[in-house]
C-alpha cells in the first residue's frame, strides 16, 4: 500500500484535495450495531453465542500462554478442549447417532468464532475434532462410528491426523508409510520403511493422543493399492504403544499449546477393521474391493473430507483478521498523533488519509470474505449433509474451499502485520495480542494445504473444466490435458466463456463498456472481475498448448507458465468473493445498514481492480485516466467508511474479554 | 508478488514458453566466491570477521533463547554483551581516548554483522552503546566522557535512553517529562507530571541499568526551554534510586532478551553537571546558553544522533533478510516436491518459476540495498567524524539515514515473511530460525522512528529543500511552507529540477526516451527511477499548495495528499539505492562477478520498475507491450540468476553455527 500512489486528473483540477463533488447530497448512514451484529452471525446466531461464551469462560488461557511452562500449557490447552466439548459446542458436526445434531454449517461457525480465542485450542480442537474425528466419521462406516466418536466427541478419546510426513509435505499421494496385509492373521503391519518416512508435525502426537488416523500406502500381496486411513493406537498408559516411536517435534513459531510429533512405526499389528473401509475395503482373503475405479479419484474422493479442514483454516483466518482490524481500527480511533491547530488536542490517527489507506481496504477484504465464507460454510453443510451430493458439485465445493482458504490466510496474515505496524511499539507489546496473533497465525497459509499449491489447483480445475480424470492429474497431467485439445475447446468446456458472455450482459457497449460504465456501477466491477479471470484463463491454455507444441518439456512448460496459472486461482477467487459480497448486499433491505455495506462493497471491489490495475491497463480495459479516478473514488469512499469504522467493527461481535489489548483500547481513558 | 500476473505479447509470440532469443550467445558467469565475499565486507572486513568470530562464540545463545526463562535469558544477553565487549569489539565507535578508534563505520559494520546472531544480543549493544554510549559521547562534554564513556565501553555501567513516553510515541518535542533547574542547589529536579507520562519500552530499563540519559523539557524559572538530556541514576544496589519507579513493559512478540522497562521520576535531583551539554548549558544562577538560537534546530541538532540508531537498524535489518534468504534459498536448491519425469526425483523447489519469482527479486534488493548501506555507512563516518560537517551534509544524511532505514526494515519483514512461507511447515519450527527471526525484527518497522513517519520525513526534506527553518516545522509547517511559494520555485528550490535535466542528458529522444531505449540500457532505469521521483514531488506540491489556495484547513490538506507524500519517499530513496549499485558495479573491473551482480542490479531495477509499472503506464511512460516485456525479462533474469543462487548467498558469509536451520540446510543429506 505504502508505495501506492495518488493521482491528479489531466485536467489540473484535484478531486483529492477537494470536497467531492459527488458528496453533495450524499447522507452518512449510521450503523444499526445489534443488526449488523446479526446479519453477521447469520443463521448461525446461536451456536456462535454458545462459542462466544465458552471462550469467556476460558479467557485465562490467552494470558496463560505466555505465563505457564511448555508442557502445562499443552496439558492446559487439552483441558480446555476437554472442557469445552463438556459444553456440547464440538458436537455439533457428527452424526445424531453419536449424540452430534450432524450439522456441519455449525460446527463451521464455530469454529469460526473459535478463531477470536486463543490459536492453540482452535487448533486442537481441529486436530481432534475436524481431523481426527471427522476422518472416522468421513472414511469409516457405522461401526468405527460407533466404537469411537462418543469418545471422540467428549474429548475422552485424543486423537491424530497422521499424514503429513517429513520428505513430502504437499505431495500426499508420494507418502511413504507402508500398511502391508497379512491374510493370516487378517492384520494389517504398518512401516515406516526409512528413518525419514516418519509423520511429521502430527497435532495431539508429542503428548495427549492415544489413537491415530494413520494414511500409509496400503500393500496387499505386494501389489500397491495407493493411500488409505487406519486407525492406529500410538499410546497406551502414556507410554507409546509397541511397535510406536514418537518424538516432538519441538518448540514452533506459535501454536506451542499444540503437542506437535513424529511417529515412526515398526511392525505395528492392526485388525484388518481398523482400515477405514467407507471408499474401499479388503476381505478376510486379501481381495480389494472399491466402489470408485480409479485409484487416482479413490485417493482424491478421501482426501475431499480434507476439504473440511481448509473451509475451517480459511473461516478462522479471517477471525483473526476481525481481531487485528477491531484493535488497530479502534486505537486509531483514540490515539492522537502530532499536528494540531493551536491549542487543539492532536489528530486522531485514523484522520490520516494514510491511516485509512493501510486499514479500511482491509476491513472492506474483511467483510467480503466474510460473506464468501457465509456462502461456503452453506455449500459444504449442503454437500456434508447429502443435500446435494453430486461430483460436478463436489469438485467445484473442493475448488472453492482451497481457493477461500488461500486467500483469506494470505489476507489475515498482511492484514495482522499492518494492524501490529498501525499501533506501533505497544503492538509490539505481548498483551496487546499482536504477538500471538501473527505467531500463532503464520502457519495458516502452510498447512492444510500450501497456499500457492491450492491456488494451483483451483487453477487446474478451471484449465481442465474439472475434467473426469482431474483428480489423479499432476501438474504435468494438467499441462498435457491443456495441451491436447484445441484453445477453444479448452474454453468452451471450462464454462470460462460464460464469464465473458456475462460480460457483455451486463454492460452493453461493444468493446468500450469498461469506458462507459461509472466506477460505482456494480455491473462495471464484476465485468471488470469476470473479464480478468476469463483472460487468464484462456491466455494460460494457449501459453501451455504453445509451449508443448513447441516442443518444451512439460515441467519447464508449467515452471514458466507457473505465474500465470497461480493468478488464475487468485482471479476466480476473488470473483466468487465479489459475487457473494454482491449477493448479500443486494438481497437486503434498504436500511443505512445496506448503504455503510455498499460502501464497503465498493471498496472492497475497487481496490482490487486498483491492486491489478497495471493488468488492466496492459489488456487495454482501463485508461490512465480512470485508473487514477478510481484511485481518487477509493481515497473518498475511505473518508466516507471514517467515521463508520468503529462500529464496523464492533459488529464482529467479539468479546472484550478475549481481546486484551486493554491498553490500547482504554488509551486516554485514565 | 502472487498476483502478478505475466504477460503475452500482442503479436502472439510468447516468449515466456520459448528460449528467450538473446541467451544465445550469454554465457553463464561462475561466481568467485571469495572474491565476492571479500567485496561485501569492503572496507570493514577485519571488523566482520572479529564480529563472526564473537557470534560464533556465542552460538549457543540462539538455543538458549528458546530453553532459559524468562528472566535467566535476559541475564545471559547481558553476559553475552559484556564478554563481546571485552574483545573490543564494543569500543570501535568511540574517541580514542576512551580507549576506542574513533571509527563510525567499523561501528556500523559490527553492528550490521551482529544481525546475523541473536537479536536481543544485538539491541542490547545498541542500547547500551549506541544510544546510551552515544548520547553521552555526543550530547556530552569532555568531562561527561572521561568520567562515563570507559565503564560504558566495558560493560561495567549498564545504562538507557530514555526518550520515548507512553503517550508519545513519535512525537518527541512534544513529550512530558520535565527538568527543572533549582538554581539553590544547583541542581536539576526531574519529574513525570502525570501516571500516564511515563518513559516506556526503555531497553535496559527493568532489569540492569544503573543510569539513564533521560529526555525532558528543561523549564528554568518558570519558562520552557525544550528537550534536553540528562544523566540520570535510576539504579542502585539492584533497587531503583530514590525517588524512581520502574515497572518491567512486560512479554514482548520478541527481543525478551532485552529488558525493556517503564521509569517515572519523582523529584529526582541530579546536579547541574548532568545535563549532557554540548549543545545547550545552564549556568549556576540558572542562564540558559546555547550556540544554537532557534529551540527547533536545537532540538533537531540533538535529536540528530539518533541518525546512528537508524544507520544501525537498516543495516541489522538488513542482515535478517540476507539470513532469510540464505536458508529459503539453499533449502530451496535442495528440497524436491511434485513433478518428476517418470522415475527421475522429485523438481527441486527452485526450479519452478514462481518460486524464482518469489526468493529471486527479494535477493536483488538485499544485494542493492547493501551497497546503499555502504554509501550511507560512509557518509554517517564522515560526519561523525568531522571530515564533512557542514549542515546540508548533515541534513541529507538525515534524511538518507531515514528512508533507508523504513526502506530495509520493510524489505527485511517481507523478505522473512516470504522467505518462510518458501520453507513450508519446517519453516513454522523454532529450531529452524525463522520464528526468532520474525518475532525479533517485526519491530525494526517502528523503533528509531515509526516508518511511515519517516517517509514524510525523507519528502519533507525534499519538498522545502531542507529549508534552513525545516527542522523545526511539523507536517503542517511544511503544508503552509509549500503553499507559500510558487510551485515554481518549490521545484527549483529542490534541487529536484536536476532530476528531470538529467534524464535528457542520459535519454536523448526528446519525449519518447522511454520507448526507445533498451531494456536493460542503466539508462533507461535511472531515467525511469528519476522521473517518477521529480514529478511526484512536483505534484505533490501542486496538490499541497492547491488545497491550502482553495481554503481548505492544512490538517486536511495534509491527511489527502498524505499518500502522495510517502510514495515522494519511496521513490527517493529507491533512488539513492539504484544509484548506489549503479555505482558499485561499474566501479568493478570486468569479470564473472560484475556479470553476476549486473544481473542482480537488472533485476532490482527492473522489479522496482515493474511494481510501479501501473503509475508509470498512468503517467504516460509505460506502453502495455513494453510493461509486459519487463515482466518477461525478469522472468528471463530469474532463470539466469537461479543457477548462481547459492553462491550469491553463501558470499553474505553467515556463520553455519548462527545459521541453526540444519533441518533445511541438510535435507536429503541422510
Amino acid at each position: 500500500m505504502a508505495t501506492e500512489t495518488p493521482a491528479t486528473t489531466e485536467s489540473g483540477k484535484d478531486p483529492a484535495t477537494t470536497p467531492d463533488d459527488h458528496e453533495t447530497g450524499y447522507l452518512q448512514p449510521e450503523i444499526d450495531l445489534a443488526a449488523l451484529r446479526s446479519l453477521l452471525d447469520g443463521d448461525y446466531a446461536e451456536v456462535r453465542e454458545l462459542v462466544r461464551k465458552n471462550l469467556v469462560e476460558n479467557a485465562d488461557v490467552l494470558e496463560e500462554a505466555e505465563t505457564l511452562g511448555h508442557d502445562e500449557f499443552r496439558d492446559r490447552v487439552r483441558d480446555v478442549v476437554v472442557s469445552v466439548a463438556g459444553t456440547g459446542q464440538t458436537a455439533l458436526g457428527f452424526p445424531k447417532a453419536q449424540g452430534g445434531s450432524n450439522s456441519t454449517g455449525g460446527a463451521i461457525a464455530a469454529f469460526e468464532t473459535m478463531g477470536f480465542g486463543d490459536l492453540s485450542v482452535l487448533v486442537k480442537m481441529g486436530v481432534q475434532f475436524g481431523l481426527f474425528g471427522g476422518a472416522i466419521q468421513n472414511l469409516g462406516n457405522e461401526e468405527h462410528h460407533a466404537k469411537y466418536l462418543p469418545d471422540v466427541i467428549s474429548g475422552k478419546l485424543l486423537g491424530c491426523f497422521a499424514m503429513t510426513e517429513g520428505g513430502h509435505g504437499s505431495n500426499v499421494q508420494a507418502l511413504e508409510t507402508v500398511a502391508t496385509y497379512d491374510a493370516d492373521s487378517q492384520e494389517f503391519v504398518i512401516n515406516t520403511p526409512t528413518e525419514s518416512a516418519y509423520k511429521d508435525y502430527i497435532g495431539n502426537a508429542a503428548r495427549h493422543g492415544e489413537m491415530a488416523v494413520v494414511f500409509a500406502q496400503l500393500e496387499i500381496d505386494g501389489k500397491s493399492e495407493g493411500v488409505h486411513a487406519f486407525v492406529v493406537p500410538i499410546r497406551i498408559d502414556n507410554k507409546p504403544a509397541p511397535g510406536v516411536r514418537i518424538e516432538d517435534s519441538g518448540l514452533k513459531m506459535g501454536l506451542n499449546g499444540v503437542d506437535n510429533g513424529r511417529l515412526w512405526f515398526d511392525g505395528v499389528r492392526i485388525p484388518r477393521t481398523a482400515l477405514l473401509n467407507r471408499f474401499a475395503d479388503v476381505t478376510p482373503e486379501g481381495v480389494y474391493e472399491s466402489p470408485i475405479e480409479s485409484p487416482g479419484r479413490r485417493f482424491f474422493t478421501m482426501l475431499g473430507t480434507l476439504v473440511l479442514g481448509r473451509v475451517c483454516i480459511g473461516a478462522a483466518g479471517n477471525s483473526a483478521a476481525k481481531m487485528a482490524l477491531t484493535i488497530a481500527i479502534k486505537y486509531a480511533d483514540r490515539r492522537r498523533q502530532f499536528e494540531s491547530a493551536d491549542g487543539e488536542p492532536e489528530q486522531l490517527l485514523l484522520d490520516y488519509g494514510q491511516h485509512q489507506r493501510r486499514l479500511l481496504p482491509l476491513l472492506a477484504k474483511t467483510y467480503a470474505l466474510h460473506f464468501a465464507q457465509e456462502v461456503l460454510t452453506d455449500q459444504t453443510h449442503k454437500a456434508f449433509s447429502g443435500e446435494n451430493d453430486d461430483e460436478d458439485y463436489r469438485r467445484a465445493l473442493e475448488s472453492r474451499a482451497a481457493g477461500t482458504k488461500a486467500l483469506a490466510t494470505w489476507h489475515s496474515t498482511r492484514t495482522i502485520q499492518e494492524s501490529r505496524e498501525a499501533c506501533g511499539g505497544a503492538g509490539y507489546m505481548s498483551r496487546n495480542r499482536f504477538a500471538a496473533l501473527k505467531a500463532d497465525t503464520d502457519v495458516f497459509t502452510t498447512f492444510e494445504g500450501d497456499n500457492t499449491v491450492l491456488m494451483q489447483l483451483v487453477a487446474k480445475g478451471l484449465l481442465t473444466g474439472y475434467a473426469s480424470d482431474f483428480s489423479d492429474m499432476d501438474q504435468l497431467g494438467m499441462v498435457r490435458f491443456v495441451a491436447g485439445m484445441a484453445v477453444e475447446t479448452v474454453v468452451e468446456r471450462t464454462n470460462v466463456h460464460k464469464l465473458l458472455e456475462r460480460v457483455r450482459d451486463l454492460l452493453p457497449g461493444d468493446d468500450e463498456w469498461d469506458q462507459e460504465a461509472g466506477l460505482l456501477d456494480p455491473n462495471f466491477h464484476e465485468a471488470m472481475f469476470r473479464f480478468r479471470e476469463e483472460h487468464l484463463v484462456s491466455g494460460a491454455a494457449r501459453r501451455l498448448k504453445r509451449g508443448v507444441d513447441q516442443g518444451m518439456e512439460p515441467a519447464e512448460v508449467f515452471s514458466r507458465v507457473q505465474d500465470h496459472v497461480i493468478a488464475i486461482g487468485h482471479a476466480h477467487v476473488e470473483r466468487l468473493v465479489l459475487d457473494a459480497f454482491v449477493d448479500k448486499v443486494q438481497s437486503l433491505p434498504d436500511s443505512d445498514n445496506k448503504v455503510a455495506l455498499g460502501l464497503l462493497l465498493d471498496l472492497f471491489a475497487l481496490t482490487t481492480i486498483e491492486e491489478n490495475r497495471a493488468w488492466f491497463m496492459e489488456h487495454g480495459r482501463l485508461t490512465s485516466p480512470r485508473s487514477k479516478a478510481i484511485s481518487r473514488e477509493i481515497n473518498s469512499l475511505c473518508r466516507k467508511l471514517r467515521p463508520l469504522a468503529g462500529d464496523l467493527v464492533d459488529a464482529f461481535g467479539i468479546p472484550p474479554e478475549v481481546i486484551r489489548a486493554e491498553e490500547l483500547l482504554t488509551w486516554g481513558d485514565a
